[in-house]
C-alpha cells in the first residue's frame, strides 16, 4: 500500500453525514454518551499538514477556505458517510505463521489432543514466532497492516505475548518499533510477556512470573519498547495474584495496566482491573455484576471482542447491560491466529449490534473515541476535530446506520492517515 | 463497474491453488464428494471468447497455449487461490428502499407494534417496492449487483416477492430481466408470490392463493419471466396444503419448485420438499430428522442460510448433520433488506464453517457447484471445466482453507465474468 506522498491540503465536502464523535468533556464516553455522534449534514473538513485544520458544514468551510480551494484535493463526498479513522484497541497482530490447517482438522474431527500433536495451538504461534526473523514478522504483519488499514483501521494497538521468553518479546515489540517508522498505521505496543505459561514453566508459573517480573519487565521498560502491561488473567493461566503482582510491577515502570479478564470463566478478572487501575479489560463474557459495577466506578474500559465470541461460538459479552450500567465501553477485533483470525473492525461493529445489542451509536462510538480513550490516544485518534490527526475514513454509504446495518461489507471508500490518501 | 470490453484471451498462470471443483459424474456432491475440490498445484487457465478453453498446471497449458502467449492478457496468480465464480443461489435482491432505521429501533428498544406503527417490517418494503419506478429499482439493485461481483459471486438467483400482486411482482421480475441484459452478474429469476400474505388478504389466504394460481402465475409463465416457483411455508405464513397447491400448479407451467421451509418451526417443510420434488429447501432452521432424510432420500438440496440465522440470533440451521446424512448442502446469502442485508458469500462461507461446522471444502463446494445446482445452472457455472463459462475469481491468499479461516474479510483480488475481467 503505497501512501500518496504529495502532500497538498486536502477538501472533503458535502459529506452526507460527518460523523465527528466530538463532544465536551474529557474521558471516554458513557451511558448516553456513547450516542452523541456529533453528525454534521453536508460535512466538510479541511486537512493539511497531517492535521485537521476544520470541521464544519461544506457552507462554513467555503467561507474559511473558498479562496485556498485551487490549492487543494477536492473530495466529493457526497452520499458518503465520513467518520473518524477507526481504532483497533486490542490485538495480537505480530505472530508468526498462520493456522487454517489447525481450523480445517478442527471442522475435520480431529479431537484436541490430534491438533496439539500435529503441532497446534498457542504453542504452534509461540513457536513459529520464535522460529521467524524480524524480517519475517515484519512481512507477514505488514499484510495484516494493509488489511487492517483497507478496513479503515488507522491505529491498531498490538501485543507481544508469542515469545513468552525475553528474545522473542523483544523481537516482537521491535518489530512494532520498526513498523510504527515504516508502516502508515500508528501501532501502539503492549507488552504481554504474561499470555500463557510456556510449556517449559508447566507446575511452576510462580517462578515464570517472577522471571517475567525481574528479567523482562525491566528491559521492555529500559528500551521504551511497550507503554502498557497485560495479562492473560484466567483459571489454568495466571491467577488474580499472579496478575496482580504482574500488573503492580509493571505499573512501577510506568506501564498501565490491561487485564484479559473473565473470558472463559468468572474469575474475578473485572474486579481485578478496577482494583489496579487498568485503562482497559478485555473479553468479559463472564464478567460477574459485582465486576461491572467496579468497571464502572472506577472508569475502566470494557473492551469487547465479538468476533472472537463468534469465532468460538461462545455468546458474545454483555455489551447493552454493560453501556447502561455505565461502563464505557470499545471494541476490537482481538485478531490473532487463534481465535480471532480477521482484520475487519467493520464486522466488528456489526457484531456489536447484532450480538452485543448496541446500537449503530454506540458501536460507532467503541470503534473509535471510546476505542482510543483504551489506548491512550484520545488527543490524537478517535475524532474529527481541530488540531487532531487527520486520521478519516470515507465510507460509501450515506448514514452510520447503514454502516451497522447491512453487515459483512467492508463499506470503505477512502483511508486518509495524517491527511495522506493511503486507501 | 465498468466491464474492460477489450476481449482478449486470459491466460491465468501459476495459481497456488487452482480450485477446479470439476468430479465425474453430474449432480449436486453429496458427502465426501463435497470435500473433493480438484486442486490444481502451480494452476493454469485460458480464458477465450467467454468460455474456459483450458484447465491444467501451467506446465500443460504452456505446450498447449505457449505459442499464443503474446495475444493474451497474462495473469499472474502466484500466491493466489483460484476458483470459480461464487453462485449465490438464494436473493431477494430487487427491493425497493433500506430499513437501515429499523435496524436501529429495534436496537434502542422499539417494540415490535412501534417498529409497525413507524412503518416497518416486510410490508414496509413491500409499500416501498410498490411505489419505486423500474428505473429506482435497477438503480438500487446495481449497488447490490456490484457489490456482489466485487465479492467474488458471478451468478445470482433473484426472487420476486415484495409485490405480492401482479404489477408489482411483474415489475421486479422485469427488473431482473433487463439487468441480466445490461449488467455483467448472471441473474436467474424466480417467481415468489407467496412470500408473505399481502395485509389486504389477511384471513383470506385461500383466497390469495387462488388468486395467485389463477392470476399470477399464467401471466409470469407466458411472459417466460422465471424459472422457478418459491413459497414461504411457515406457521402463519402459508400452510404446507396451501404451499403444495402453489408449487404444483408452477409445475404444470414448467416452473421449478423451491421452498422455503422449516425457518421458524418444525412445520413438514422439508418433507413437502421431497414430496414435490423441489429442486431445493430454504433456510431449514428446524427441519426435523424425517425431513433430512426424505430430502437425502430425494436429492433436494438444502440451501442453508447461516448469515440470516447470525443477524437474527437464530442458532443456525444443522449444516454438519445434513452432510453427514447425505443432503446435497448449498449456501446463499439469503440477500434482503430485512433478515439479511449483505452481499457477502465469502462471509457466508465463513460462517457455513464457524456456525455449521462444514469444513472449508465443503464450504466452497456448498457456494459453488452445489449453489450451481440449486438454480440449475450446473452446465454453466459452479466449476472450472472446459467448455463452461468462464467465470473465476482470484483471491489474495494461498489456499482454500485460508479463504474460510482468515474471516470477515474479502480476500477478493480479480473475478472474470464470461472472460471479460469486472473486477
Ligand atoms: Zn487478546
Ligand atoms: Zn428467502
Amino acid at each position: 500500500m503505497e501512501a500518496d506522498r504529495v502532500e497538498k491540503p486536502v477538501w472533503i465536502k458535502h459529506a452526507s453525514q460527518l460523523a465527528t464523535l466530538s463532544q465536551d468533556g474529557k474521558g471516554p464516553r458513557v451511558k448516553e454518551k456513547m450516542s452523541e455522534l456529533g453528525i454534521i449534514e453536508d460535512g466538510s473538513m479541511w486537512l493539511e499538514e497531517g492535521v485537521i485544520k476544520a470541521v464544519g458544514t461544506t457552507a462554513e468551510l467555503e467561507k474559511k477556505y473558498g479562496e485556498r480551494e485551487k490549492e487543494a484535493d477536492i473530495v466529493n463526498a457526497s452520499g458518503c458517510l465520513v467518520t473518524p479513522g477507526l481504532v483497533d484497541p486490542h490485538t495480537h497482530v505480530v505472530y508468526g505463521g498462520s493456522r487454517e490447517r489447525e481450523f480445517e482438522m478442527r471442522l475435520e474431527g480431529a479431537t484436541y489432543m490430534e491438533i496439539m500433536n500435529a503441532g497446534g495451538g498457542i504453542h504452534a504461534t509461540a513457536r513459529m514466532t520464535r522460529e521467524a526473523t524480524e524480517e519475517e514478522l515484519i512481512e507477514q504483519t505488514t499484510w495484516r497492516l494493509d488489511s487492517f488499514l483497507a478496513h479503515g483501521i488507522t491505529t491498531v494497538e498490538g501485543k507481544s505475548g508469542y515469545g513468552m521468553n525475553l528474545e522473542t518479546e523483544l523481537k516482537q515489540l521491535r518489530v512494532m518499533e520498526k513498523l510504527q517508522q515504516t508502516h502508515p498505521i500508528d501501532i501502539v505496543p503492549t507488552f504481554m510477556g504474561a499470555h500463557a505459561v510456556p510449556q517449559e514453566y508447566k507446575g511452576r508459573e510462580d517462578e515464570f512470573v517472577d522471571r517475567l517480573i525481574n528479567e523482562m519487565l525491566p528491559v521492555v521498560a529500559e528500551e521504551k519498547l511497550a507503554e502498557f502491561n497485560d495479562v492473560f488473567c484466567e483459571k489454568g493461566v495466571f491467577t488474580p495474584d499472579q496478575s496482580e503482582r504482574i500488573l503492580e510491577a509493571g505499573k512501577k515502570y510506568g506501564l498501565i495496566p490491561k487485564i484479559h479478564a473473565d473470558e472463559i470463566e468468572s474469575y474475578g478478572g473485572a474486579e481485578l482491573a478496577a482494583k489496579v487501575g487498568a485503562i482497559s479489560a478485555e473479553h468479559l463474557l463472564k464478567a460477574s455484576d459485582e465486576g461491572i459495577r467496579a468497571m464502572a466506578e472506577s472508569g475502566v474500559i470494557a473492551c469487547l471482542l465479538p468476533a472472537t465470541a463468534l469465532y468460538l461460538r461462545e455468546q458474545a459479552a454483555a455489551g447493552r447491560k454493560m453501556v447502561d450500567a455505565g461502563v464505557p465501553v470499545a471494541i476490537s477485533t482481538d485478531c490473532n491466529p487463534g481465535s480471532s483470525p480477521t482484520t475487519s473492525m467493520p464486522l466488528v461493529m456489526n457484531l456489536a449490534c447484532i450480538l452485543m445489542r448496541m446500537t449503530p451509536a454506540e458501536a460507532l462510538t467503541a470503534a473509535t473515541y471510546n476505542a482510543a480513550c483504551a489506548i491512550n490516544r484520545q488527543d490524537k485518534a478517535g475524532s474529527l476535530e481541530e488540531g487532531k490527526q487527520a486520521d478519516v475514513v470515507m465510507w460509501d454509504i450515506e448514514n452510520y446506520q447503514k454502516l451497522q446495518y447491512f453487515f459483512g461489507v467492508n463499506h470503505v471508500k477512502s483511508v486518509w492517515k495524517k491527511g495522506i490518501r493511503v486507501v
